[in-house]
């Protein structure tokens, strides 16, 4: 990234990260020999001119949703889109695909992600549902809901975790993740990645163009990659068919990922076992939507990164590109 | 264990494992250089006075529960118990203190356990709910029952996993290997065992006359022994009060082993976050039990262990101890 011209230095930020963090920035860009101005947004109207850069940090996000930002989020970009000098955004998600963002790209903001800050909490809550739904927790919760005592007997008992085979496709910060805590609890992981580079410590590394061979003997399949051309779409109704009647499906990337309507039809047929999905086509998942009632599908509202430790890492993410920033 | 005397040796056992696993326990007896004569047990009414040992394996369970035996389970104890040669009882529950095993015991038979079979199992279960309790699908899958969107914000969202502080009460095959899980996922572990002594990989071992002095720092607190004059009401309400409101308890033991009116009253007054809990003072839980919908309340119908694998580990645990009674 290109070192600053301006100094001092206009930053637009949150009155919390402010208060929290402010004297950590300032000390960052001092070890620069960079005069830093922080911006808070209550009092940023009147200094549009003077922002150089924005930290969009998750305090801002709190009541939004994918596609319906909060009174915050709304404020903040109304800010940093009218702001004429500005030339660096960082944002607390890791993608940089919310629509929010959509401006500052299109008028050529450098816009960048913190990466890899919520693969921990994301890979934690998938591996939770997979762990949970595989021991036969979907079963026994519907059981308890209806206050009824139905062990699984006979053939209706899970299958040894030992011998599952989970498909993770996507082998960045969360993909890598999910597999490595798969792993240590004992199960079969393929990571499908660009390339079939053998990764460590997975059983198996596949290419992307290689994944419909392995539905057929997959017990998970776990989407954890971006949106992106390439990828929308990927389980679409010909793979669900691939997928063997006993499989289950985890999505904790987007919600194009997946066809929806492909997915409910699979599920309401037995098709498909089950589901943990964290991410909907439309955000909040409506009420019309018949996954809120499937059997077997667990539904998280899109905040299975949600963890007390986030706004840390955010902030720590900022950080180091603050630092590469400023040269 | 003591050298049969009588050859053949007779074998009480039911028609599935007679049928399944026959000749895999002729070798063993064989190589031994005993007869083995199998009595299942749809033939084995006439041939009381022939049985030496008995199996009492999984199968003949299907249909009980902890206190009210099962069509085959009641038959296979009818002819054990009436049988005068009956010097050794094999069962599959790793506990010995079943109902069922009274008389036997009683009379003065052996009587012996499928020690750590259901060890694996019963840990991922209980290792499952912890996980996905403590990453706040309690919370979710609650909301979704509602049909309701509802993140976790703010102060809500979960604890790092990180962070939190697990305390085992038990060192043996389950409380081993429930520890050893929640250590590979990065939680901080404490084990209470009979002596202090340090046990890798736990991060600490304490005895279990220093419980008390663990709980008030204890999040989760997992109940992993056998039902004992010692640990028989080991969660009271003393020790309930100890907790902190934001700790959850998981119980894999045994009913007995926590005052169960204590522990509801502490749910109902947010004096504990929530529980997992696979065993009852009485079984099945009686429909009127406010466990049943007590808000964080996870119950398995004292099914956590279940698993395809399990017959074929528990006739492996009778075989290893045939084996050895053989000499």
């Amino acid at each position: 990234m290109s070192a600053p011209a301006a100094s001092p230095l206009g930053l637009l930020l949150s009155d919390q990260v402010d208060g929290a963090y402010g004297a950590r920035l300032d000390a960052v860009a001092a070890e620069r020999g960079v005069a830093l101005r922080r911006l808070p947004l209550s009092q940023a109207a009147g200094t549009l001119d003077q922002i150089d850069l924005a930290f969009f940090s998750r305090d801002l996000y709190e009541g939004s949703s994918l596609r319906k930002p909060g009174v915050l989020s709304d404020l903040f970009f109304r800010v940093a889109d009218a702001a004429p000098r500005l030339r660096w955004l960082h944002v607390f998600s890791s993608g940089v695909d919310l629509p929010q963002y959509g401006p500052a790209l299109q008028r050529g903001v450098r816009v960048t992600g913190s990466t890899g800050v919520t693969a921990i909490p994301i890979a934690q809550s998938a591996v939770a549902a997979i762990l949970a739904q595989s021991r036969g927790f979907d079963h026994w919760l519907a059981a308890q809901a209806r206050r009824e005592w139905a062990p699984l007997t006979g053939a209706q008992r899970p299958r040894e975790l030992q011998q599952l085979r989970v498909v993770v496709v996507g082998a960045g910060a969360i993909g890598s993740e999910i597999g490595r805590l798969l792993k240590a609890l004992g199960l079969h992981v393929t990571v499908v990645r660009r390339s079939a580079t053998p990764t460590p410590p997975f059983d198996r590394t596949i290419a992307l163009a290689q994944l419909d061979e392995v539905l057929g003997s997959c017990d998970w399949l776990v989407l954890a990659v971006p949106l992106t051309e390439a990828t929308k779409g990927l389980l679409d109704a010909r793979r669900l068919a691939l997928l063997p009647p006993s499989a289950r499906i985890a999505n904790v990337g987007r919600g194009e990922l997946v066809d929806e309507q492909a997915l409910c039809d699979a599920l309401q047929a037995g098709r498909l076992r089950g589901a943990y999905l964290d991410t909907f086509v439309e955000e909040p998942l409506p009420q019309r939507s018949p996954l809120w009632e499937l059997p077997n599908v667990w539904i998280t509202p899109h905040n299975c990164a949600a963890s007390q430790g986030h706004e840390e890492r955010v902030v720590g993410s900022f950080i180091e590109n603050f630092r590469r920033w400023l040269g």
